[in-house]
């Protein structure tokens, strides 16, 4: 079996239309190269990257927060439900290989947080400003961009000496 | 999306020619039905698991102790690094709708208690004996008979009043 | 600070009052000892072994599987909520030195397999029987004995080839 | 036993000697109140608070990455070692009363977020800026009148309607 490469979309529950469509595109997106997205499972920003990457034929993970497989949304094909809560953040971090963050909550900060502790390449789009090592995307097509640089090289980790707190984040 | 099924089958690591293979016979068989095997992702008995279920064609997913996706055997269709070491044997439970162990040590026991104590069926297959609760079968056929039967009703939830220690238990 | 010693008492949350007042034996001789208990800190077993350190001045940790500190019984003095249910019992070995696991369901076969695994030292009281490494022990005064012996050497780890499913086990 | 009050203390492993200094003074003012330190058990921030919460004579828990007790720096009563990783950041959140970030990187950055999505109050002091709901104080007096206030009643939870990424952050 290849080994799959795991895009982890992160995003809040809840959601614009405008920012659904967004992560509709760019799960479509994800699905069309092959990827297999991982996210939360639930609705929102979650819904409509699975929607779009399912849409593409894409497989898409869920890692729920909950113990009931049923609480996927309907675009998940693989619902794992951990019982853990806010602990399954950690494990979408864990198993992505790059992270695109798309709009999002104090959810979505953890993760972003937790992935950069781990070294991981993290793109933001329409979320969360200014934190050093992100590495941000006007519109879902530089996204994909940023996604395909940060599979094929090293070049997308996050930026060396940037885990301080003495530069500028903001939204 | 119809939420899938999934058959836990656990076990240790290394194990005998004669475990892998019914290991993978049972795995081919729970395939073949259009389960999705869950295990732990590594050797022995989750190999022997994995590769039957795959050679059905059918979909499994490994949930990994370590953090490297590729640490997953070969068989494994959606491999999920946790970095939580035998943590990882909760959240095995955790996604089985139920469960079947096949020989196995410490970590298969562990998690077959883990099961019973969260009420989901467990079938043993030459495996730690006398467990109240336990639901024992002879081969592989009859451990997928009794899977069959614990999807399609309640009667394989662990006996009532078997959490007990007065039972004897054995190997 | 001097690193503390951790003795793990394991057992269920509801037993018979000679099982509770086993456990608060055991647990006074831990206190009078100055080792520090672990265990889940809820009623039962756990609570005895609690109320028996804390009257002989000694400190208990209570790592609760809920996210509510107050869920704690009277006599533990450092509760730890966790909010992961029962992948507590992981948390609870990883903590102890040496395990005593006195009566005891699912929960405690659990952690008594999960102690084995992690190459700890498990003592046996009234509890599930016959499992291969587990030292045996006929009352509160022996296990204490037995919990010196492992604190002071290495001859108290499971004996090696111990992890089979080869030998007996049994109640 | 009185339920005690647990302050987190969440700051990065290595800091300058006047963050240090900061985190220890704001340690003594916690152990002088009686209040238990929780923090993350290793060194900088966290052994700058228990240090100081120590030397006025406090409880201070320390919750592990790793798998070692011993890992604790030398100022923590009471470690526990959970082999989490970054894991144990959730269970720290998940102890504290209230937090107080001081400077601190990406870790930190991920208590305080996952800290804020359970509704538990943050107090920043030289750290991560601009986050909403976080409650700055400009000293470590100002933090200890504002954890004094969180524990009183629940003026200091995070403020409603901050959870969106519309406001502005920086540090």
């Amino acid at each position: 079996m290849k080994t799959p490469q795991y895009i982890g979309v992160i995003g809040s529950g809840t959601c614009t239309a405008s920012t659904y469509s967004v992560a509709r595109d760019l799960g479509f997106e994800i699905g069309k190269r092959g990827w297999t997205l991982v996210c939360g499972g639930l609705k929102g920003v979650m819904e409509g990257a699975a929607r779009g990457c399912s849409e593409a034929g894409g497989m898409t993970l869920g890692i729920l927060p909950g113990l009931d497989k049923r609480s996927a949304n309907p675009y998940i094909t693989v619902p794992i439900p951990t019982g853990l809560g806010d602990g399954r953040n950690l494990l979408v971090v864990r198993s992505s290989d790059v992270l695109v963050a798309v709009a999002g909550g104090y959810g979505t900060l953890s993760e972003m947080a937790l992935a950069l502790k781990a070294d991981k390449p993290v793109i933001g789009l329409k979320t969360w400003k200014e934190i050093p090592g992100v590495h941000y995307a006007d519109d879902y097509l530089e996204a994909i961009h940023l996604i395909g640089l940060s599979l094929s090289s090293k070049v997308m980790k996050p930026q060396k000496g940037a885990k301080g707190t003495k530069n500028k984040i903001g939204i």
